[in-house]
């Protein structure tokens, strides 16, 4: 299924969230492809539309219970360069729950082709504090439907 | 009509083109609102979605034609804040067409509001030379139909 | 003078604030050039470098007076392209005071070229209604004394 | 030693790289901290500066040799936020030369404490080809004299 066919904020599919993602010259640098770091914005706007896609919309988590969702360790590989005007999906996928964390794998492909290949821990963060949190139960529960190897 | 309810490039409403864009974490600073700058990147996104929408690809102007469009001068008003995943819609018009050079009009909405408003001149430019270069006749006969005040 | 013997926040010659920015390849586009809106990210470097150096620390204003200064309007050219590892200086002054807004006139250059010009209009903004609200007096006496044509 | 004591491009302290980053508006978020993927580009300004004070300008070697160094494989660790108007200092240095690619130790630093730390392989990458390719000898002997265990 190609990124033109999905919706706006993309669709579950199973347990994988699949998100649409064109490549505009914003995202592109002077080697011609797309700059390294942009694929971690890409791979934000995945993450926070399968939270959207089961239920949690990060805005209101902040506003409401003043905890937000930061990224804590990741490893990424870019295995291929993306161009401009390409059509590439981001794949989401939680793999695991902790008390104040969440791993999610993530893979940004251009059809059957991997672009980039990232692993991230997500911690549960106290806006008041800027300590770990643990996931407060409505969300847990939200979660845990989701989550699975893939 | 809402931003959710287009397809992922937007679509021709008439001689307006119209482009959903969701506001995420990267979109926004620490004054909470979107970052001012930010809105030229959605601008950019709707001009080049409304040229796909009217059968031109930039990537493959700038492979083949050996030319890019490029900013020259624009007005801008930033009137209202826009914030975290907000669902916005950029719209674009092309106001005028000259020798070397196109006029567009476009304005970022939340619903009714008006968040953006921009002005923008686009200059036709030669790769080589990096000067000004008429607009190649395969792409201005594409652009007149779409050209008019809105 | 060359923007790298200027020190690291730039400096104020007369009522002009220079900063030097060297361009980077996040700053570039697949055209090879500096990506249009990036100038306004030079720009805002800029203008919070001048503050700081006339005694304006922004983040001490937001949390302090909860008030932020938020660009309104503004006019851009983009006369020239840079390039990748150009040094440039961003030239900020305050041209004239309003009661609840500044303006600002910026040029980024390349040595004695002028690649961008920018004119600003900088509202005062309460954080808690969103609203313009008039620019406080500790603010104005700092400003004050850099106000005048360049 | 503090980054608004250090030159523009930042300074070899030892075979470490040290270049000073203020932290502004652009770079950070609605949550009040520096967005995640920014610091990918405070590392790369890190990695270029280190390579421009060993004399090696990436532009050049782009124009010159058709190749660029891209980044690889990471392993990230963001270990506390940093703010809106923090000096920064990015510490980078060479850890490991092999045929084809670089390992590179980078730092992110607000004072004694460690923000973000990234362990990044850059690969040598043919223009022409998109491929991996052996780090020119011109290069290589630059680098030699930086390599090391820190």
């Amino acid at each position: 299924m190609t990124g033109a066919m999905l919706p706006v904020g993309g669709e579950l599919q199973g347990r994988i969230h699949v998100l649409p993602v064109r490549v505009y010259y914003e995202d592109t640098d002077a080697a011609g492809v797309v700059y390294h770091a942009n694929y971690l914005r890409f791979c934000e706007r995945g993450r926070t539309e399968m939270l959207r896609a089961i239920g949690v919309e990060l805005g209101e988590v902040q506003a409401r219970d003043n905890l937000v969702f930061v990224v804590h360790t990741g490893e990424i590989e870019w295995r291929r360069p993306a161009r401009l005007d390409d059509a590439l999906t981001v794949e989401t996928a939680l793999t695991s729950l902790g008390k104040a964390s969440v791993l999610m794998r993530q893979v940004v492909r251009r059809g059957a082709q991997d672009i980039v290949r990232f692993n991230v821990r997500v911690a549960c963060m106290d806006l008041a504090t800027s300590k770990a949190t643990p996931v407060p139960d409505h969300l847990r529960t939200k979660f845990e439907a989701f989550v699975g190897e893939v």
